[in-house]
């Protein structure tokens, strides 16, 4: 550590001057995978741990992986629990974040107003901060990605699903219940008007989302339509449609139009000047180009660009990380 | 003037302990009536006046008749301009707030890049500010309508067009150039994907606006079909349609699920805890009472109430002048 970074991290409040150097622990929960990162007081990452989540993801056994992860990093640096000052963590849910509760989450089998911050809190004696997994997503690529110095910007993360992270005035908007950004329901021409249960995927993210390209991939598959097999991953699906496969192509310029059509919408209300688009659908360069594409035909009113990811699959941790530090200087 | 007030004046520091009162001018720019008010330094408004703009509606002749009513409105309360302390003006189109200008609107007969807070400040030589007209209304409804205590709500105002007021923690959110809440290109299922002119109605706004609604009973009248006249306006429109008029029904009902579609994508992107409809075509009961039964199927979601205006046709001069009283204190 240079001898500049240290003086910094003395004239910051959060950090002790009797620490040599002090660390925060950002969590990224996802519906399949556990991300656990440690890094200095300066947001740099210098240690990353993984495991799956298929076999277990009821909360006492992702906090128990937490610690896990966090013990292990902390091994492997040669640090102590000492050295932590904050933890972050992200849920892919409605995640209240006054109370510390995760309200609902249809990617972690069905978890229901879990106490995550307390679990934590009561583990690492710390101060935690939990937020919802795509706004934690925005604050990575405002803090170090694609929406560095933007004020007004929306992330939004196509994965399995589809959803928006949304920064005004440089700060995140939740909304009044925590559910801002939840725009896989949104209705668009094209989109189904049916009803959607509860926990289902909806009318947006049923063609835009990773399993909804799929499925409307797998409806229009005929043996003697197309040489690809039935059975492909929406990444593969995409890949295809880049190459030239008509098929493919037809199921990506439809799920192109309905995600065009959402973002048009959502610039007509916030009217921010940058979208982000990420997750492991939304960082493909077929479905960013081809929705640009679309929005082109509609520019005189869309006055925001459209960019991906700097951050790609790292976006969640590294603003994890950013709320810890933020975390620790609030004493939260 | 009771002693009470007048300490409360002399305790701001906006107002000179030597004036006996002090006084503000809301103006309300619309597209066919000005409408000037005078109110006291705590926001009542204290005298009236308007004009049609139907014969002339340059900048020139509208700042000349905003003089005119404010002069008028002096005299009536035996004051002098002395007694003035600020004056908030509404244009009915995309306004800069910084700079100043008017920079687009269809209902001025094209005004573009208008100056209008300079001119009006070289004509008052007082503090003056400029809003559009549906962030006004939505302030005056913060202030002292439907929405008193919310601070993240969303104005609708659907009268010829349709457009939205956004506030954010207590704050106007106006975007990143100044046109967040132009809902009237939204795209629902029901609108038309066609693209649309620059100054020509959007999607939403031609099922839901005034001039839309009117379009549509007019494609759907046959003599043999309904007893009711080929011409009518919006609001009768709606009136016969709450008198039982199957015709007139099936325009509302088509309008109100677009207008609910509408309001629920922004409630799923912002998550207000309310909408407020105003205008005089949102304002009627038929169209809010319908679109909230569409609402209703979408409860699961739609974590918003809706209510109707309580300032009404008033809206905006109560939020100008509550702009006004702002801008004293801010002595801009």
């Amino acid at each position: 550590m240079t001898p500049a970074t240290t003086r910094k991290e003395i004239s910051d409040p959060a950090v002790s001057p009797h620490s040599k150097a002090t660390y925060v622990i950002g969590v990224d929960i996802g519906g399949t995978n556990l991300r656990v990162g440690l890094a200095d007081s300066s947001g740099k990452v210098v240690g990353r741990w993984s495991r799956s989540l298929q076999e277990r993801k009821d909360p006492g056994s992702v906090v128990g992986l937490i610690c896990e992860g966090a013990d292990q990093l902390l091994k492997d640096h040669r640090l102590t629990r000492d050295a932590l000052i904050a933890l972050a963590a992200g849920a892919p849910g409605v995640t209240d974040v006054d109370s510390g509760m995760v309200i609902a989450t249809s990617y972690l089998m069905g978890w229901r107003d879990v106490p995550l911050r307390d679990l934590l809190k009561s583990n690492f004696e710390l101060p935690v901060a939990i937020e919802n997994d795509v706004n934690l997503a925005a604050l990575g690529e405002h803090r170090a990605g694609a929406a560095r110095g933007e004020s007004n910007f929306v992330f939004v993360a196509i994965g399995t699903g589809i959803g928006a992270g949304i920064i005004v005035n440089g700060s995140l908007h939740r909304g009044h219940s925590f559910t801002a950004g939840e725009i896989g329901y949104m209705l668009v021409p094209g989109a189904s008007e049916a009803l959607v249960e509860r926990g289902k995927p909806g009318a947006l993210e049923e063609i835009v989302g990773g399993n909804g390209l799929v499925r409307c991939w797998q409806a229009r598959w005929r043996k003697d339509l197309t040489t690809l097999p039935f059975e492909v991953t929406a990444t593969e699906l995409l890949d295809h449609a880049r190459e030239g496969n008509e098929l493919a192509d037809e199921v990506l310029q439809h799920a192109a139009r309905a995600l065009a059509y959402g973002i048009y919408n959502i610039s007509l209300v916030m009217n921010p000047s940058l979208f982000v688009l990420g997750g492991s659908v939304g960082m493909h360069p077929a479905l960013g180009d081809a929705a640009w594409r679309v929005l082109g035909e509609r520019h005189v009113r869309m006055k925001s660009r459209l960019v991906r990811s700097e951050l790609g699959t790292d976006a969640q941790l590294v603003g994890a990380v950013s709320l810890a530090i933020e975390t620790a200087k609030n004493k939260r």
